[in-house]
């Protein structure tokens, strides 16, 4: 949104066929100034090999914004490439494992050269008083962060193992929600189905995406709300 | 400083004697997609008839942006001219009568047509929960603000009065603020000698502000330090 509203051409490179990055990414995107990529990925939810970004970042000429906005439910982080790479940046967010997305918090981690290019254009003021505050209060508090992580993984694995039980298509997952597509292949009506059971999941159109749904993991509760939808669905 | 960064040229307006807005403005600023200016003036803290701001509007081709920071100290509004010039715009913020500097909160008013370009550019969830709540609790919180800006204004003219008697050259002000002279006319130098006495006000280089300070109206007590500290400083 904001690379169109500045005129800015846009390319989409998509996935190969597993939602896995495509060997040649640098090569595809010659001559952008950057280079974007969510790891783990949404709303497929899988994550990359490190060594296949690290091809990234090693061989594209711009920058490399890897979105880590889902990391703390993963099993690595590219942090590292911080140090290795001159030409990465890391963003990151507490809307997601934090449960703060009312905050509108963000943050990247970069070399010195590119967060000093970033300090030049940063609006005055960006993160107001209280924000800042209660950032720091989350940080502050790394044990509470570890149980709703560890809470969110135990949810998710037991609601991938109940839909393939089901007959889904379960991708696995490194986030807090599972892109499962039901027996049908038809993304679309098992929203709508659930939606007319008051369930809400994300449905995206798409030859690949549209096969499936983006589910969000919420309480336990939640997930057995959704499981009984899920069936009765199903059936009908 | 957001102008700078598009590559947008800026034009400075100098304002007449007696920080008068120049009768021939819109024909300074010919060829501008947008004037601006702050009424109630900042630093100098003066207000500018409202016929003269009309007439900018009338006469100007493109948007004129008044920047209502301070107005609620202030004896009238341009808020009449949204419905009356499809070219104005009003802005306002919660940092200065609402006390709520670390808020970052601020507001617009202009017509539906430029609301709506603004909407087309604006960045996904900017204001953040916390800050819409709290921006709503003082906006029902009217007899608070009543109170402050009394107080305020209360103080104001009290501490005008004893700054005149000292032999300063006081503007009129109708902002949270003084602009005011002292007899040397070296504003710097009082700037520096108050420093020395831990009170911190704002000085302004340049040929007719730099023979100024600017004076935030505090608390009664902090006005009792500041005119106390005045007046040794003056001695020395």
């Amino acid at each position: 949104v904001l690379a169109q509203l500045q005129n800015a051409p846009c390319l989409r490179i998509p996935l190969k066929d597993g939602f896995a990055l495509p060997e040649n990414f640098a090569e595809l995107a010659e001559g952008a100034n950057i280079a974007m990529l969510a790891r783990p990925n949404a709303p497929t939810g899988n994550s990359f090999p490190k060594k296949d970004v690290e091809r990234l970042c090693a061989s594209f000429k711009g920058i490399v914004l890897i979105d880590e906005a889902y990391v703390d439910f993963a099993e690595d982080d590219c942090v590292d490439f911080v140090k290795r790479f001159p030409n990465a940046i890391i963003s990151r967010t507490f809307s997601k494992s934090r449960s703060l997305a009312g905050l509108r918090f963000g943050y990247a981690l970069a070399n010195e050269r590119i967060i000093e290019g970033m300090m030049k254009v940063k609006d005055s003021y960006n993160v107001n008083y209280l924000t800042q505050r209660l950032a720091l209060a989350s940080l502050k508090a790394p044990a509470y962060l570890a149980a709703t992580v560890a809470k969110v993984k135990a949810s998710r694995e037991k609601l991938a193992e109940e839909l393939r039980k089901l007959g889904f298509k379960v991708e696995p997952s490194q986030t807090n929600f599972l892109f499962a597509a039901p027996p049908s292949g038809d993304g679309k009506a098992f929203f709508l189905a659930l939606r007319e059971r008051k369930i809400l999941v994300r449905y995206f159109p798409g030859p690949r995406t549209g096969t499936y749904v983006r589910i969000t993991v919420g309480t336990p509760e939640q997930m057995d709300a959704f499981v009984a939808a899920a069936k009765s669905a199903l059936k009908a």
